[in-house]
């Protein structure tokens, strides 16, 4: 896969340097490059931003930089990719289908946002990662771009640690417990040290039920629920 | 405000150098301390994972480390963030209350996550920023840490600047124009161009209307609507 990122600063995507993805990129499973559209701008000082028609509060992005900068792209059908708060939500879905891709380009808002007509004519997707807002598109785009890459199949070796993940079942993920088995006098739950493998399974399907039903009922109905499912929520519900 | 990090990764936070939130640092309106937790490790390899009681794929971050770490952090009463996607979803309601605190202490996890006694004994909020799965807290924690600090009262000295933004009024935005008026044939709407600002700010009420009736008809729900509005909205339906 490759990843293009549009941005004012190409020096904020160090955290794509580590863990998962930084090893993707090293390994050459995934490769990315920045590109600053002021370098593009035809302005003498280089400036990318100008007042709004109409009057309101602070600075947009003006189209000559960022079109230019996308022509410069080598490039076939890629998805791009805007950052902004009145996209579509980012989610688990979107992720698995980008993961598949070839290409995707980011351009990443930054000040009030884009001039309406880089939206119109260069988006293929307008996407927010929640209903709050930021300083710049760039962490947001780290965000997708890191939930994405992970999903490359040959990025995380081993496929089983991302079948259990919340979202990827539809429920909250049950709690962990990892050694010692007391802690300050917490201790683990005793059927995790039984090792009855078939009380392990059933104690973590109703704990994954239990914190659904309590955090996000939402995300219940969304999902195909079992029998022995649908007996334990009734019963939490009396 | 003082923010405290927790993470394997304080490298990955170069982001919050830059733009607003660097700002703010530099001019002392926010102090932010990092702490690898690796280092508060007892064991002999400084190992701060282990394999979960129970089986499954991938290290859990174990009790110890993050336990001493956090004792070692000068605090009263912090609000404990814990990074998770079983968290509860991170909006701008709960940036804005955070903005007003005067001690943030986030915890970032990684690999599959944390033994369940760090959430029960150390959160105070377990938050999520959506419904996808990241290789870890860093880049949530950022994101989080970003909303948060462009709405401490003197870091964003033009208050205006946010008064409009997607959410604070329970719309989406409206879009926005700059210069040029004509760019590669694509025009900017006349309005803009009127001088009339009664009918730029109907147009612009009715553009947010009609965005988030669009894009996020769940948002309509949630807030109080002018005759006007109304009237506008049905007209969308027929």
């Amino acid at each position: 896969m490759k990843i293009d990122v549009l941005t004012l600063f190409p020096e904020m995507f160090a955290p794509l340097d580590h863990s998962i993805v930084g090893r993707a990129r090293t390994l050459g499973q995934v490769e990315m490059a920045f590109t600053n559209f002021r370098d593009f701008s035809t302005n003498k000082h280089h400036k990318v931003d100008d007042y709004p028609y109409g009057g309101g509060a602070g600075m947009l992005l003006t189209p000559q930089p960022i079109f230019d900068a996308f022509d410069a792209i080598d490039k076939k059908r890629p998805r791009v990719i805007v950052t902004t708060p009145t996209g579509r939500r980012f989610d688990q879905q979107m992720a698995e289908a980008w993961a598949s891709e070839e290409h995707l380009i980011f351009l990443c808002g930054h000040y009030e946002g884009f001039d309406q007509r880089i939206h119109d004519e260069l988006a293929t997707d307008e996407v927010s990662i929640g209903d709050f807002v930021m300083t710049g598109g760039e962490l947001a785009a780290m965000v997708m771009i890191d939930a994405t890459v992970r999903l490359i199949p040959e990025v995380l070796g081993d496929q089983a640690s991302h079948e259990d993940d919340s979202f990827s079942t539809g429920l909250l993920e049950y709690p962990h417990y990892t050694r010692p088995a007391e802690f300050r006098g917490l201790k683990v739950p005793d059927v995790l040290l039984s090792g009855n493998h078939a009380k392990i399974e059933a104690w973590r399907r109703e704990q994954s039920l239990l914190r659904t039903y309590r955090r996000r009922p939402d995300l219940l109905e969304r999902i195909e629920l079992s029998k022995a499912d649908k007996k334990f929520i009734e019963s939490l519900r009396d």
